[in-house]
């Protein structure tokens, strides 16, 4: 008897798999010994899925309170550009996407770093004299999330660490560790514009520091380094030997009063990834094309750490064909005044917000110079109904129907973010409630009648 | 002295770094001891990126060979059926991309597991009384490549094992080499269509292994499985009690003599993670969207594998939005006439290369009966002058300018693989250069003269 031929019941269906015989054969050369046969189903998921952990879900999935019926909900909690409207891209990179459509030359597969000719256009338009680019220095991902993912998987291994800011993006911590790696975090210093501490940052490298993660302009931040900053930041990674990987997907969002300078145009020595995409600046998000900048202009990463994410992209393939047919007319056919426009309804908004928030007793915001966000200091001991931002931003829901993010999420209690692209109005009317409800929850602390009096 | 202030030389650069004197002060609270500063410069790649290994790349690589200079080059190596322009997509689908960008509403973020309103149209797509899914069951991923990279990924832990087959898709061992899962191949038998060798199959499982890969229909081998024959395999995991990963992008993609079932249709127990896509059957490789389909109708993988692929999911956010906005319309308008159309050019140019190539001595095509591809055996014994696969076909390429994958690619030596997706007069072409190339090198073997004398 075969034990491989398939017993039907009656109607035509498999028979239950107790019924099913297997006739061990002594002398079958195939099957030999049953080794550790499962008695039953018990199927787990891996440790790396259970590593991967999203903090931003995991407490905004938590916050199970509902928003305040009798006011329409205003959401300032989600960094994209695109949910309210206003915001659109232009039209030059949706016609571009059009004729990359049209071309039919853009459906195949492409490399898994990209077109060359794609990877060309994004090399020329970051290439200047400082921090020269040709093709072979860009990898195009799948948005600046892969981006970041390629650079933690090529520079660490489990056991190694690498240092992130606090506050700061999430996503570095959620892949680092699924990856085993571990991390640690420098402090930005509000009162100095959300700089580095630098003599903790340095503290904190070891033996087994893969690398350090410079965020500019800063998400949650809204930050913007000066140059003599960045170039401190730059010291301390020239004496210690460690690489830096730059998350530089706000690159040229800043304020008119302020200077972007890419981190690899202030180096001459230092190896510096630079993970950067379409997302922010074009505002497409969704369309998840990012890229890395290889810049090693000391050949320190040398062929090994070009060709390991070479051979890690290839594991799934890169973005989007129809993106990358579309980059050289997105790259440069977008209007300057797009981007002006981009830029300027942010500073203005970002002022709007920052002064509206500043007279509210009890809020200490932080005056943003780029990106898309503003961070706010919570007194918490003139909230004392409140025990963290968790619960703050939570009531503030419930009562007033803004939702903003607590900076929990980014390892930075007793601070919230607003996320500063809504329309104007909605900016001023979110304003105007968290203020009421400041002030109802409001209490003067011991010795500070005086203010409160103001 | 401020240790972090940047001394900077006469030209303004950045003093080298020995100049740069660290000031300890020992008082200092974040500084602290210098714990193992590294002296000098040495980034390696990790382990990982070491580990991810691409066979295809490394073998074509070192394929140096230079085409024939009087001799058109033909590629029948890449299983891409949009190279030569004779396999367009349908214009519906062309234009649900452009109804997509132009609706404006597919720009930002969406779920990382994808919309909800895509994934309800790939569950309802795919949806059957045996079967059924729901929006919950679907994923979508960047492409079937992620699909498989989340399936093993939440699956299987460093240490296990996987069941892959043999000639199989080289991308099962790079990801799962790369994650430090172990591989084990299952035969195929060309001589049964490529079916499995099912006692050899469970042979291979025991305690460790975290799941068994079943392509259907088959890339290299072109095969499809029977009915009868995927009950069987079933059977075999339902008593070894191992989930299956079924790699179904080329799902329906079958000759008019053959039918395709998908293998969760035929299953009440054994959980299934179905991985599939739009590259293949809607020809569109490029555009990176691929899904996975979970099947747990007993409730094994319960809401632990489904939470933990929604966490790796997070990583680097889903498919590109404007290929998502398009699903609906994909798999709604597409004419039958498409599909059909392709597959009987596909099964046409199968049936023409089958014929040419089963009429050359020291051939041995086994004949296709989906996908994209045929496998073709090299009697060895009649092609001395070749050590392998690999050399047989490197020359292929010096003298005829026929460029065919050595199946060493796929575990199997001594076969290679036809991708039959060319145009007609060019599949010609190649089979008449593959005749004249195998009738110039072909030696006739001891005790075989009569076949010679033919």
């Amino acid at each position: 008897m075969d034990p491989y031929m398939i017993h039907t019941n009656g109607d035509g269906n498999l028979s239950p798999v107790l019924e099913v015989h297997v006739n061990i054969n002594g002398k079958s050369s195939g099957l030999g010994k049953i080794k550790g046969r499962k008695a039953r189903w018990s199927v787990k998921p891996s440790d790396m899925s259970d590593k991967t952990f999203n903090p931003i879900r995991a407490i905004v999935d938590s916050m199970k309170v509902k928003p305040n019926p009798n006011k329409a909900m205003i959401s300032l909690s989600i960094g994209d550009p695109t949910v309210f409207g206003n915001l659109p891209t232009d039209p030059e990179v949706t016609q571009a996407m059009k004729d990359s459509l049209d071309s039919g030359k853009y459906n195949g597969y492409a490399p898994s770093i990209g077109y060359l000719s794609s990877r060309e256009e994004v090399a020329s338009y970051f290439h200047c004299p400082e921090a020269p680019l040709e093709a072979k220095d860009v990898i195009l991902t799948s948005g600046c999330s892969q981006a970041i993912e390629l650079c933690l998987a090529v520079l660490a291994n489990p056991g190694q660490n690498i240092l992130i800011p606090r506050p700061g993006f999430s996503l570095y911590k959620t892949l680092a560790e699924s990856m085993g790696i571990e991390v640690k975090l420098y402090n930005l210093l509000p009162e100095k514009s959300w700089e580095i501490d630098l003599k903790q940052l340095e503290s904190l490298i070891d033996e087994k520091t893969a690398c350090v993660i410079v965020n500019n302009p800063s998400n949650p931040c809204g930050s913007v380094f000066s140059k003599s900053h960045l170039q401190k930041i730059l010291a301390v990674a020239s004496r210690q030997c460690v690489p830096i990987l730059a998350d530089e997907i706000y690159g040229d969002m800043v304020f008119s009063d302020c200077k972007y300078e890419p981190l690899a145009t202030l180096s001459t020595n230092v190896p510096i990834l630079s993970c950067g995409g379409l997302a922010k600046r074009w505002l497409v998000p969704g369309w998840r094309l990012g890229w890395i900048l290889i810049h090693d202009r000391r050949d320190i990463f040398g062929n090994e750490i070009r060709d390991g994410l070479v051979k890690l992209s290839q594991r799934i393939l890169g973005p989007c064909t129809i993106v990358q047919g579309a980059l050289k007319s997105i790259l440069r056919r977008t209007p300057q005044e797009f981007y002006h426009n981009t830029l300027s309804f942010l500073k203005s908004n970002a002022d709007l917000c920052y002064g509206a928030l500043a007279a509210i007793p009890g809020l200490q915001p932080v005056r943003p110079s780029g990106a898309m966000y503003l961070m706010v200091g919570i007194e918490m001991e003139h909230f004392p109904e409140f025990e963290n931002d968790v619960e703050f931003t939570e009531r503030l829901v419930a009562e007033q129907s803004v939702h903003c993010l607590p900076a929990t999420c980014f390892e930075y209690p007793n601070f919230f973010r607003v996320v500063i692209t809504v329309p104007e109005v909605m900016m001023l009317e979110a304003c105007s409630r968290i203020q009421e409800f400041c002030e109802q929850h409001y209490h003067c602390t011991e010795g500070s009648q005086e203010e409160c009096d103001k």
